[in-house]
């Protein structure tokens, strides 16, 4: 063993706790969704996240990781599906610790693509989805731009993530959003909206902390490795970004309605975390600063733009990860540093450092063809499963809830016994 | 300091990490119990996992490190007590580091043995079982097969604990299921049940996440070090299985009761892992995936088996550690490929490799062996308690909840005034 | 690169990974704050710790830093702002690796300070004190002890922060709850007091854990590095002391009130954990025990007096990390062993082994000159926004809670829509 094998073992073992801390992600997830949505609801969405997670790693295993980065063409990989025929990992990574990280990153992606079915969207669109979603869409756009295909060999940028992962989720969860249309009593007969509030804002903050938590390792050990410290550097531009996101969006919904609403606030920290993925490793602290910044007042307006279009989305996923995802690819045109780590030698410095617009340029084509893959594949299967066995729950199985109408048993049936109590206290009192 | 002494430093940092990310599953633990169980005995569950872990620590500070590995003969450890008196750890593990991821296991497996105890015993009980079971149920059990006794001698393959962990958990929970008798309401005059509805699933979810977390480090970390990256492919088991054990789970229950009961397929998860983690580190990953679907299958069956015993088991804590924990030691014997990884030279093929029965043999020995020891001596114990200061709280502490009764205030007390006012309001009606 | 430089990737890898344990530590604090107090109070306080962490992370960006480990004075650093004019770190840590480290104590210490406020702060007044804290308040003492300021000439002794972070916090959240004074309902006509009860001890008991597990990276990375595993030591030390804490507090609850009350036992975890702060590098594992026990058997009676004081501190934040911080800071004087670490030479043995009472005397003088300056300043600061904008919310608004008149809305709406249905239903019958 020499000097090179040593930092390997090195390389190998940061990229699996990035693997673990990605994997973490999942459980900020279910606090985020279930603290945005009703009690009625919220055993389904937190158990959905489990069982999802298992179908989306058995189809990364089966042809997920293959159709990303198995040897094929440019539009897609054709090999190494079951973890077999593996080619030598990039960087000296094992190809387990290589498939563990990825694999990560295919469940968040899901993971957001689910939050624009929250709350209408039957249990089995939920496990068909889930397989499609992991086999055609997530390996596609990831094998057009980490995977060595034509986005790649344009050069754009995406750190860790920014389009790959975060705005193809988004845009799976628009073409579920549309399709689904909004939730019952979301909008009055005059146009109006109402807030269906989520019911616990506890799960929805110490959701949004995990979530930054493990972005430490969705950024950070999208490094690959620990050559420099480069992972510190990494890390100081996501905290930056993320504290920048939930200050801007506070004082901008503080500003706009006069009220500092903590689920704004809270999805600013996220904001910004979106914002910083596809950069992190390319640009300067301050430059973080300014565009977690931006995300979190990107956020408030594409909130509210969002529910004035009434495209009704109860965790936010479509401004979170998708506009904000846009926002984040393109910063990386205007921002990026020439050669900020030795080991990245990919793509070419922004705009503000002299880069002119070609960067800008790939960034806007990247963010372009792959949203549209991803909303347009997503649009086409979900509308095909609306037609055959329909995606969204009858209208009485929607009021009682899905986790009685889907899974048999309320979430919370202490509270539920209370709240039937008090109904039936409310009838005898008309009488 | 040479190349060796690096790697030396990097093993242990790893394992070190691995002891956190152990410890971290108690808080799974609390999640996964106070979520199973009732509002009334919410704030007791959550805080018992805390002062048993630090009983639980003393313990094996004072006498269970050394009962395992100290120097003594094939059936226990005789010195290392107070941490002293180390001989040089394995594999260059500094003696605190190793003696910090060994503490952790311990927990984990007091834990699993108080699923069994579960809303009906007395507070004192739980202090007086976490010393004698940390001191001479556990180490013993560990001793036989990590700490160089009988069973490792036999070559008993345990990859990161399946037996010593999760059978001998299970068992002494059975133990005291058997004892203690089902809770008010479980059953029926007629020998019917009911469901003893758990409070909240989101607890339930996302525990089963943080152990799902926790247990990358449980297994991934049973390394005890980076050789040839090594931790990623165990990783990479334990991903797989956990995955295919929800997925199977929820499949089952599906088809059995017509509903995809959400903490059956949580369960499901956990059964997944409990089952490849004895087998982690020396099955292929097509294994991993059938044997974690297999553990997922039986959870589902096992739960149903126990309720008609009339065993009654809020956390599912016998079937998910103690049924599966029995298939995972199995699995072994049937999977266990020959010199997966060039640093683990123990035991034998399976009997799909060419094996023969032999390691199927001991593997089986094994769990008889292990599950016996945990059985009896924790019977023993508990039926002393029970003949002498009774192990079970009255009927009308049992109505009434532990948080008032063994601890003097409602976990939740705002909700219990609600519930009060509510009688209260129904009583006066009823006037 | 050389050996030398590998184990620097290292010793950057565990720190950054340290930086992650301790920005999860914000978690734990997330619930454990939210359990101890109200539902109406519960989206705020959880919020707040979400846009506080950015602000800090903002303020320690641009300035904090700088004052800690600027070149300066004895009182100051100044230089090093906004991420610039670094010099070499210590260590060979990269200068973001390091910075990614101190900002998550800073956040730490700031989140300790606003358990002072909870339950009856305005949020413009936590705005506010988030800049001033952690520019003015946290940072000078840090570099008094950390930044090779005056204390650090004298020898004083702070391994991860006993003084630093809990001492400092727990100073300003004693200004903040004199000058707030008690909330409503905390006291009769009569003097006696009142539990106003927490809500939720399940996330008062995973708020601990989660404390605890983050506490692993605030002491174990603490060492800046890996070299000898002495990491190892530090968490050996850590799980130690922590243990002996919960168990200490639960039977002295249990002798003195008669029950093993919840929050009480939790508190006691915690003050192992703040007790071993300032020795767990200097210390034999005996000594851990016996340091974290005092200090479990202390925050019992500290709770009782501060109560008895009529000061009334919602999450014990004065005796967990006031009262038992400067326990910690001093048992350092008397158990610090002489060259635990090769890599430490820093300070005197302790009283008990031979040092005589010099040591002692400099972690005295360091405690009351670090208190004294974090109280009058923070004291200052407040006193000065009372006597302007205000600090304490109005009567009115106090009493609905802080969720939905500081922002809008309710932490958990249909709870509170439940609770006033069953006002209405009662004042319906009254009439």
């Amino acid at each position: 063993m020499d000097l090179d094998a040593v930092v390997v073992l090195m390389d190998n073992l940061w990229v699996a706790l990035g693997a673990i801390l990605v994997f973490f992600m999942l459980g900020g997830f279910i606090l985020l969704e279930a603290g945005s949505t009703r009690m009625k609801n919220a055993g389904h969405i937190a158990g959905k996240t489990i069982f999802t997670a298992g179908i989306g790693t058995l189809v990364f295993w089966a042809v997920g990781y293959g159709f990303i980065y198995g040897e094929g063409n440019p539009f897609i990989g054709l090999s190494s599906f079951f973890y077999g025929d593996f080619s030598a990992a990039d960087g000296g990574l094992t190809p387990a610790v290589d498939f563990s990280f990825q694999v990560m990153f295919a469940l968040v992606a899901l993971t957001i693509a689910f939050g624009g079915f929250a709350e209408r969207a039957k249990l089995s669109v939920y496990v068909i989805f889930a397989v499609l979603f992991s086999a055609f869409i997530y390996p596609v756009v990831a094998h057009w731009i980490w995977g060595g295909g034509w986005l790649a060999e344009h050069g754009k940028q995406d750190f860790a993530g920014s389009t790959v992962v975060h705005l193809t989720g988004a845009m799976a969860a628009l073409a579920a959003t549309i399709i689904l249309k909004p939730r019952i009593g979301k909008y009055n007969k005059d146009g109006s909206s109402n807030n269906l509030l989520g019911h616990n804002q506890v799960y929805t903050a110490l959701g949004v902390l995990i979530l930054w938590v493990g972005w430490f390792g969705f950024n950070g050990a999208s490094t690959f490795g620990v050559a420099d410290g480069f992972l510190g550097f990494v890390i100081l531009n996501t905290q930056l970004a993320a504290g920048a996101g939930a200050v801007a969006a506070m004082f901008t919904v503080w500003a706009v309605t006069g009220k500092a609403d903590v689920p704004t606030t809270l999805n600013g920290a996220l904001a910004g975390l979106v914002a910083i993925t596809a950069s992190c490793g390319f640009v300067e602290p301050w430059a973080a600063v300014i565009i977690g910044a931006i995300g979190g007042i990107m956020v408030v307006f594409s909130m509210k733009l969002f529910e004035k279009l009434k495209i009704d989305d109860p965790i936010a996923a479509l401004s979170v990860h998708g506009t904000v995802g846009v926002w984040g690819t393109l910063s990386n045109g205007l921002f990026a540093v020439p050669a900020l780590s030795v080991d990245i030698e990919w793509g070419l410095p922004g705009l503000f450092y002299g880069g002119g617009f070609e960067q800008l340029g790939v960034q806007a084509l990247g963010v372009v063809a792959s949203g549209a893959y991803a909303f347009v594949v997503s649009f086409i299967i979900l509308k095909v499963l609306d037609m055959t066995i329909g995606l969204r729950v009858s209208e009485e199985e929607e009021i009682m809830g899905l986790d009685i109408s889907e899974h048999g048993s309320y979430g919370y049936p202490e509270h539920m016994e209370q709240e039937a109590k008090l109904t039936t206290a409310a009838t005898t009192e008309d009488k």
